[in-house]
């Protein structure tokens, strides 16, 4: 809750206008929706002023739906992660001018102007079969405002590959690298780039992968200090935390 | 290696200045020290305009010592974590400008006039325990030229104490934030604030915290989508990055 | 068995209307009834007077018929947990009053007039996906006679939709929390509350949440003393131990 | 923070006594001490009506023996756990009237007179090697104001010697089963009684018990539905929860 | 091989029957079948007189029949475990004296006359779920011709269920437990009885059972000196032993 | 508690000798000794026919010492594991007859006249580390009046040294096989014999040997199916089973 | 990039045919193909002389067949592994002589003349339900032009079937062992044999098996020194590595 | 044993110098010693023409020394690894000639003239820290008539370090790398050599490195196919293996 909100209501109070008794109900008073299975805070969106999002899985299409209406009602841009087929048929059934993104679940509204954010992106994937979790990477951050270069199939035991697109790579406020099986991909481009890495283990692999955990352990160790990580498959929070710092470093 | 050397070492080539072969063989050469034990890496100070850094467990005195020297004398600013006190006295009976930090056991030497970024990060922790991590981030971090305020002891268990920082919190680039035990505090500061947040765990705890790992995972786990981590007890590593994120904010 | 018929046995014993070898026998002649595959236990239900409950997950929607159906016979309240449909339908078609709650897979029967114990528990949870499990929880309570608050969608990334509802938690004999993800809510609760907090880790979450055990791993590390454990999902358990702890209060 | 309060504040605003400016500020301004490294918390103590504790695990003998003499000075009782000799000689030196207790670790100051809650808990252990968990549970509780009824070295390979203690077992409001190995105590009393059992896995052990962790998932998956558990080692987590609910049960 | 097997050859070659090339040959050619996917080993059945054994799983349903077929040709008796209906219908089709014990997916041949080895086993389980794994112990010990007693659904938190069944318990030269969830039953049988105790832990239960890995490393941790484990839902390895026991002590 | 002690008591009611309520209160009162921290079971020992053990590990030397004089004076042979040197000294200075082996950490007093059992059990380990569990097993076996043929260093990277010992295998009532790192011996060495084989992992190791752990998976997984496992280096627990199953065998 | 094409490049610039400028962009371009969603790289197959491989697990049928039509088109060898028979399908559709190999589930294209390498292998697995994966390894080292010998189902539970085999083992220049559940096979063969042997551990088990975990652990602490380990289930790793030592032995 | 030893056994009885019950009992005697404590293979260093080997961990002085005498007696090369100072002081004071390696902890004694194997491989390590593994594999390889190329701190995050290195990198017949934290080293060797890569897991790191398991599970999941693994640390396993390569490669 604001300072501002805050200062206005005691001035109301000082003016007479409410009884402290009224105004201390007020103050537990916030600004958030009850919609019965889901408290909507419209605080995130106006704290970091990026979209709304709604985390669909484990959600009935119904209820995808019911959030995602109510998100729309307010003019913000929304976005829907991990949707599958169906929510997205409900959905854009009711928002046309929504878009489904189905290699990475992705149900995108674009409500607002686009922004010009200045914020430049790179978004890099160790292999095809990682391809799912770096578009849901991409495709965020696109939603957000940011400009995404997008390196895919950049493995460490091709370096060539990696080492063709440094280049690129330089030109990126922050570096999100989606990597399952032994997740080195990350060590090696944060030598590359001066700017943060985001790594985001991904559950490609089998055996001694074990979903991804392997990949999150390498990370975590990351002889590089450049690089953070997020959760496996979170392709999603890399893009939200790359955004916040591509937008500030374009400010 | 940089572009524009490149570019010097093939003009060299086509003024005939140099042989096709002694070109090919200076484009293996890069710029770096062999130390015996160690390969000093001049570039990577270079690249970020960070100082050198030595991670001394594991090494005796006398390594970190000679490699201290070495990066000293190229006239940068030196840091040196996990200095215990024997690595700490040699360094310091060699070098009486730099500085010993007991409790974080860092070592630093201050050599560049002090830079004015104008970056501002939070180091926040979550009980007593956790200080020596939280000053790692902090002294690291200031080392780097950042500004820091902290925040500490102020556990979600006791909220109040949190919401009393409110204000501090809100006016940082980048917020830091160490906890043990359940690792709960990156997620409550991660919905106050509107800027990347750096989670590091700490092994502080005991039985089911298997010495960070449950709070590594709560992490890992948070809901707050501006949360990323770091590895157990690595508050060099969220220093780093939250530095690179202040600076570009603050330009 | 209770001391009253020992020595009611022992009486028969001593007026010569026993043997002591019969009596010996009947020692060893415990109040359960053998159906083949599930030996009832009556005893559980008269010690702590709560209904008699079934366990459905592994077994046949017929064998879930037939306990359930031996329990009802003895007049008592009766609960089945992790009932499907399947089972649903048999014990419905032969138990009209029964009555199946889809989302929590619960089917209760109540047959003693409601009893007003005073007890009052709040049921909280995370988020929309943790739902089944909360549910689960407080069906539970109800079914024993509690009356519960439900405060669903209350968790810590958003501070302020919590804090709204910390009245309504003060009233509370006991605290049931339920949460997935990096399980942060209890801890913040537990500091809110003078009251038994008993944490449900739910599986909700993907990735490094481990099916629940990065929740589970969480609340065991709590720094609230206040907060207890119960199995991952394990809604009716904590139902369970929370109306002990109402019940006893309110008396 | 209670509501008493902030009416008091919101009064002194609507009579011009205070600015909203000011009482904005006040707002923010909560009722802890800041001692540097520590924030005491005075409104635990209040909230709940139990002494002030201290985890002294990780902090020195001198940070110890500061916050012990802080809290000391409100009149409250004190209970410091985790306290090894060097601290308890530091603390006992400024506060003679304090006591140690060698084998749980615990420094005990009571200032209160001695209230009568009426609670009565069970302490039960499996092994003589879990003494000194019980014993953290046990001092702790009698700290709180709570009777103890100690039943030590009934572990379920010899069934007899628990129950020959059946009968002192049924008289508790809420019983404390201290566990190792296979941490199978908790399921067997759960089955005897008809109160709440919280659940203490202990480190002792070797090999596959992992420091106490098969014992903790063994208590988890308890087949008794009032068993809840609480990290390892955790008497006084235990003795914290078995208190509030044997006063709650005796009032 | 036989020490009489090789005097045998070493005779032939003394005689001059056979030249030491071929002896040599010939001692490394040993009593087993080549099937192509498969090397049946007739000797594991003479050694200890059990009946050739099966594991089915992972085996087509043509693979299974094609043992099936060459081992019962071969006399003995047969019994294939993890055998699905498929496999089943295949034997059956072209054995009918074989028999399938749906629950504990069984297929058993009798060839031989029933012995009466005199061995009496019994095996217990804790709740009607274990039912399948007690019932492959429980026919694989009856095929091997020990005589079983059934004691099903007697778990710990009824501990009057299981004193009930103590005489019979005690007229067993083994006993097999079955349990899931924290698998406590065999420490508290193995306090009761005096001979070896074989804890089968079953995969029964959630969450935090992780597949009755909780259940396995409490019985690895058993107090109970008399208790030795086996795999995860291995009924058939458990009756294997208890029969070897059985059988010698019978003797 | 025997039946012929229920009958007694019960006789002595029908003789009205006692009262029911005194009758009562004898049947809840089992024959242990209560010494403050332990209650010594004596029952144990009747009931198996073995000596009374103490397990040292986690007991103070007097703590020791004071079980072993009080099981001593009851006359029957006694056993302590885990017992240090000062735990050893203390022991034999109060009974010279007893006697400790330093290398597996037992203290052995024979008071009964040596039985002949006729049990005679093999112990293999693997390699020359393995001897303190080994000699664990072996001394115990010993004291309980078994016969032991000790096969040591027989791992199975050198195949011949086991098979060169096949024949003294073979004449085992049962097999105790001690091994760390992979763990594969007890797998082998099950195929080579007809009688049970108790596996013992140990924490011999390093690396990916978690203790003990890779080999008690390894173990659990045996593909012979007559292993059975105990926990990790627990020889004691296998010389326990191993003596059952051999005097039984013998018999 | 090999030295001669940099030195030939370095040439050019000194013979003036190529700009400095140019001569920098070119020594960033690579031989790689960019397909979009991969980039092939023809280097690896140029560098050891080893088909181009697809790992097509998380691939769609139309991303393998495009990748593998690209392959062909260079007139290499192509083996496609984890390929299901919708891709198959799709493949051999486009490329008659292409083979599949149901079991294995690999798609092999042989358009170079078969090379003699004169390489032997020897691949051996534990038990029939490890056939995939030792085919995987088979099928592979044949396609790459080694020759392979079999030894299937030869377990250590039954030694003579291992030992029966032993001359053939001793031929190979490097041996495969696929063993699921205990994984002790490599150890056993590692000590029959004087050449490397890669162990790759099966998913074949249950319970503890955790899906290949305990074999793969059991395998890196194989107490052979000669033993290797690759992923659970990696048959063509193995197969790889295997016959890059066959190749080079038989030179 | 060799077959032509049993050619020589079975010609004796053929000529009647050897009855058949002495040939049998010769049979089964081995060329092995027993040393009380331990079984001397010196097969194992004639099958492999490698040195014989002491693994001194676990062993005392004396023990170790005593094998070493009887190793060295044979006139072999002697290698004894992980020796700590006072076991190398015992062998040194027996053996002038032996050598003591303190970073690797190993001792050699070289008594063959050195053999001239042409093999060459190289050792690579990722940090400093990592050379006490990696000079284990070092020295252990020169030990084995191997031609080493040390290649020390060439980590990923400063890739240029690594490319450096290259040419020298291709002239290994095989070659060892050692890494800890999380472990992408191998990785990016793999795909610039053509030979096998040896990877060695050290237990270099901190926190979520769990000692060297997520630099092994980085290991066993990487992407370059011609990567093996051996146990953590285990640098004498992977120049073990190297050797065996190196040596076939040369020849």
């Amino acid at each position: 809750m604001k300072r501002s909100s805050i200062l206005e209501l005691l001035a109301q109070v000082e003016r007479g206008d409410l009884t402290p008794d009224d105004a201390a109900e007020r103050l537990a008073t916030l600004p958030f929706e009850d919609l019965g299975h889901t408290r909507i805070d419209h605080h995130r969106s106006l704290r970091a002023g990026l979209p709304e999002v709604i985390y669909s899985r484990g959600k009935s299409p119904e209820q995808t739906a019911a959030i995602f209406t109510r998100l729309a009602a307010s003019g913000v841009d929304v976005l829907a992660t991990h949707a599958d087929h169906a929510a997205a048929d409900l959905v854009l059934a009711q928002h046309p001018d929504a878009q489904y993104h189905a290699l990475p679940q992705l149900i995108t509204l674009r409500q607002s102007s686009p922004a010009d954010t200045g914020g430049r992106i790179a978004v890099l994937c160790a292999g095809t079969s990682d391809l799912p979790v770096a578009e849901e990477a991409a495709v965020s951050a696109e939603t957000f405002g940011v400009e995404v270069t997008r390196l895919y199939d950049v493995g460490v035991a091709g370096l060539h590959r990696l080492l063709a697109v440094n280049g690129q790579l330089r030109e990126a406020h922050a570096v999100i690298v989606c990597a399952g099986m032994e997740g080195a991909l990350p060590s090696v481009v944060g030598g590359l780039v001066a700017v943060p890495v985001i790594a985001v283990p991904t559950s490609v692999g089998y055996g001694a992968s074990f979903g991804g955990t392997a990949a999150m352990l390498g990370m975590l160790n990351s002889c590089s200090p450049n690089v953070t990580v997020v959760n496996i498959d979170n392709g999603f929070g890399a893009a939200y935390v790359a955004t916040l710092i591509a937008r500030a470093s374009a400010r």
